[in-house]
């Protein structure tokens, strides 16, 4: 079971302008996220007109915000993906980014007696190491499906829990036994400038093995939808032939 | 000059579905923003099919998600407005809504030297209030321009200042004249937890009387862009005549 | 093995007073975080003298505080608890709190060779259940050791990695078979608001049992740290005898 | 008016030892900030017994946690300043730092009819400037009371207006005269990764002058309580003589 990352959301942008300040601004972005971060930073300037040449093109405005780091107007736009496939070490990582918004499957809700689970990078290929994992889910997964019924068959002594009450109780004690590795479900919304602290800090060799691969399709992502916020960011090589997001020094980018 | 607040950016919903756990999923959503808060819920639960009638139309599974307070799948979507023709007051208390973001028009950059004045609503028709605020705003726009011209004189001697510094530094310094009543322009983001948050606690008797006008205004905008995520919020009349956004009690909105 | 929560850090208040605003203002306070709570209101009413006698004792100052829901006075002050003895589920649902601050056990660095696992209240006392957990506890064990030699293997052919690198990538590999129940350490710092949505949230029957119970613990530490502060929290046992913080309804907190 | 940053309220920090894991833990530091990141970091990596001896002091180990940006473990301790003397422009910029938290005189509450005026740096020692600005004070609290006056004439004929909330009607309406440079005081409290943000933004040549003068102020105090947690960042000297806070590179830190 691999990771799918899918995008399901993200920003539209129609201002009226009728007897508004920004009436006659004009801009050549491509996109909506692009549009808004030029929008916001033009008003904050009032510059509608755009009096300088060398940031005129919505390109040149955001490498120039991108510049000055003025962060903030990233945050009027965003988007939002359905990761599949991932593991609960992952997204117990994941759920760390206070400045994203998260809703994961339950596994206080939903039964996983038939849970699948996700093979770290490292032991995906290897038939030793999968061998011993296929050996574990069984194992797993008949320790889980038994004390769901040692659960359900204590709490039916306790007067007073609906039904749905019972269920949820032993759903979440079973789960005790469930590993690292079982697959779980996670819908992921954050504004631009959320995605892009996280790209930096995880799109890295420094991150888990399964993050990082996360990260890089998120990038794919992002920057697809919003080309200009990340112009600045850069799928780079370290030694080992690992991929990372980086922001080069401002010379670089300037090139 | 009174307040214009502008809905110019949203979410759009629009989830690939072909080989994905909610394929199949189905709603009667009217509108991207209760849709995706649906989608979210039913992702942790693994409800995809909808089996329990009572919650089946979007209307009734988000009414059941605001009962349970599962408020974390509302911060999926969420909307954006640009505001104009509000004071610096009222924007000093906005932006302390941290779950908001913001972009403001910056007194630093901006030349200030014909502002627009805000009256506040209590002084709206008054006759007297107006002859005093009128004057006053004289006084003050000379007071701007003059230190404006001292400031530049002043920055002049100094080396080493780009123009474009040199009269930043006289308008940061000249602005130190500008009342809370100067007109201001924001754009302000939130999802739709953040923004319920917002409104029930500016939509009050208890805010600012120029806040309550604004926070009216949005609430129309948020409840036409996602009628499911606001259903439980009701317009009242306090004793009087105020109106307030309130989340009436659970038996009160199950009628 | 089961959960110890302890008070580590905490907030100090020592105002210098001379020459400034608050120079002659006194207080009851039993507590630094009470004190500084009604210092920070105080200072936004500039009632420094008291003269409103229904307000004048710190305990009455911060119960009319919390009745005007004016809680970012509460922010000023908070506490840090270590907790050991927990659950990585309970962990996964603790970090959702963005307002509270985290470090936690990293499975990544640390070896969890014999790492220690928390049985869930359900089964606490229940010989079934504990045979089947005993015998789970073993074969995770065994799995982890064997794949840690596995991806060790596999790591000691790849080049330009330090020894460091190399036992961090075995181990946050081998940990996909350490289940929810493995036992972890966390810190955790909130400022007494964050910690009151905290505990109005997770010290509830809705909540997993081993987060309630945790909850509880720190509800206990809360009040006996800041008795102002939590002075309308309280302890109520719902009809199936599970204790919980609740707010009572205004009435009921003046009586 | 010049402005004053008092401290007011910091980190205590003492963990009973007995049974725990960190019983036999020895350290170095000299206050309870930089004790309780390396408490912080210590639990992540279960490495009590310090085995490392280029990490072995506390200076040592946070030297590396900043190299290492694990800045997390710099939100368990924090601090609280009381700041007098200052501008509405200046609260109105500093409130914008989500992470932080404020109290802040409120001017819908206090009546301002002797408000003091905060003089921008630029113009402290221009006898022209002041001249200006003296008259101008004296032609704002002259508006201020004539438009207080009038809105308690109004809103006397409103019925069901309590005596407070009359009082509240008519100062929040009048304050509309009041300008960016009227005297404000507020608490803000941070903890220390929220300060580091703060002040690598705002003690910095791109401030606003009196933001940059304060900033330095919260620097000193920020150093003296916490010397290891800031020990990367440094006063530095631009071209123009002007004082700002920067970290820098790594290679220069290690000297």
């Amino acid at each position: 079971m691999q990771p799918t990352v899918t995008l399901i959301a993200g920003t539209w942008f129609a201002p009226p302008r009728r007897g508004l300040p920004w009436e006659h601004w004009e801009t050549d972005a491509t996109n909506p996220a692009d549009a808004v971060a030029e929008f916001a930073g033009r008003l904050c300037y009032q510059s509608w007109d755009r009096p300088n040449p060398s940031t005129r093109s919505n390109r040149d405005y955001l490498r120039n915000i991108l510049e000055q780091e003025h962060f903030s107007v990233l945050e009027h736009s965003g988007f939002t993906v359905a990761i599949t496939g991932v593991s609960r070490s992952f997204t117990h990582e994941l759920v760390r980014h206070r400045h994203l918004s998260f809703s994961q499957l339950s596994q206080r809700f939903v039964d996983e007696a038939s849970a699948g689970f996700v093979v770290p990078p490292l032991f995906r290929d290897d038939p030793e190491a999968t061998a011993v994992l296929r050996e574990f889910h069984e194992a797993c997964l008949d320790a889980y499906r038994r004390l769901l019924e040692i659960a359900e068959r204590k709490l039916a002594e306790q007067p007073g829990l609906s039904r749905t009450a019972r269920r949820k109780r032993a759903r979440e004690a079973a789960r005790c036994v469930l590993p690292n590795m079982t697959e779980t479900q996670i819908v992921v919304t954050g504004n631009h400038r959320a995605w892009r602290e996280f790209l930096l800090k995880r799109a890295s060799p420094h991150a888990d093995a399964e993050m990082r691969e996360v990260a890089l399709k998120i990038f794919e992502i992002a920057r697809s939808i919003a080309p200009g916020i990340y112009q600045d960011l850069r799928l780079r090589e370290d030694g080992q032939g690992i991929e990372r997001v980086r922001r080069p020094a401002r010379e670089e980018v300037r090139v």
